[in-house]
């Protein structure tokens, strides 16, 4: 048996995807960095969101009932570290970027970013100064250069191609290594 | 501006953290693999974990209430995805590994795993056929070879210790790569 030592209470959940939220309500659009993200289920297709009461971007989403998450690789590391360090009410975030919309008109889109997912909220609730919300997605596009086509369908390719950014409780930011296994075959060999 | 083109409603968030799931209750424990968990907040220290109603990881967490999360490393990979593809209802799956228990009897620990969170469910619900469980931490153990020891405080090493497993919608399993910035630091230089 390994020796364990406590962390207390820590929630230590790693790696931590690293996204840019963008929300737009009464004229304004903002983006902001969050790593309290993640899936929810494939079928129906769920996001949540887990943000800070006090932050414009919970305002902006209570408001508007729609948000976007864009998913910046890691030529984006300088821009998204300042996305979660300022304040959309100190800053216009949205000129750091080149920003447009698809189907939905309250979801700014991040057009560097090589995944842009618009979420419709379906559910939320606060824990503490914690709101929650979770997402159905409505909507998803990705740069054309980062999917193949299989069976006639277009899929996502590799983490190799989107690069994406991630973060870990020691406060550093990440980039994916390569792949080493295939989900639901790996384990077969048992 | 880049060329977008649609993937329908692909919830494509990555990278996807893969942990396995303990739970006991009737006298059954059980492990389950899981991509659909993450951070929710840090104070109060929130994880969430959505489950197929089908499955009996969902049983089991609704009669406990309380349920860990374990986190591989690459070392564990086949296993791990072996705990993705077996039901718990047809496999023994605690006999995989080797189980101790914390501070809460009804969570099941994998002491090869360098990182397991107690959680107590604090609110639950359903959508369509997913049980989404929001988790407050109650206590995180780690190997006590991956931490260090930090203004009098032990902190968890960065990713090339935890070496973590996580997964994207390739249908991939990866590694991590380096190190590439810090948090709050690296958009300063903007």
């Amino acid at each position: 048996m390994v020796e364990k030592v406590s962390l207390g209470t820590m929630p230590l959940i790693y790696p931590i995807p690293i996204v840019l939220v963008g929300c737009k309500a009464n004229g304004q659009v903002n983006f902001a960095t969050f790593g309290d993200v993640g899936l929810m289920g494939i079928n129906p297709p769920l996001l949540f969101l887990s943000s800070h009461r006090d932050h414009l971007t919970t305002d902006l989403i209570k408001e508007a009932g729609i948000f976007s998450i864009n998913i910046p690789d890691t030529n984006l590391l300088e821009k998204t570290d300042t996305c979660g360090i300022a304040s959309g009410r100190e800053m216009d975030k949205a000129a750091l970027f080149e920003v447009f919309y698809g189907s939905v008109e309250q979801a700014p889109l991040i057009s560097e970013c090589p995944v842009n997912i618009i979420c419709q909220v379906v559910h939320q609730f606060a824990i503490q100064h914690r709101q929650l919300f979770i997402g159905q997605v409505v909507e998803t596009l990705i740069d054309k250069d980062r999917v193949v086509e299989e069976d006639g369908k277009l899929r996502p390719k590799g983490l190799e191609a989107l690069d994406p950014i991630f973060y870990a409780l020691d406060n550093r930011y990440y980039r994916s290594g390569p792949a080493i296994g295939i989900g639901y075959q790996t384990g077969k060999r048992q």
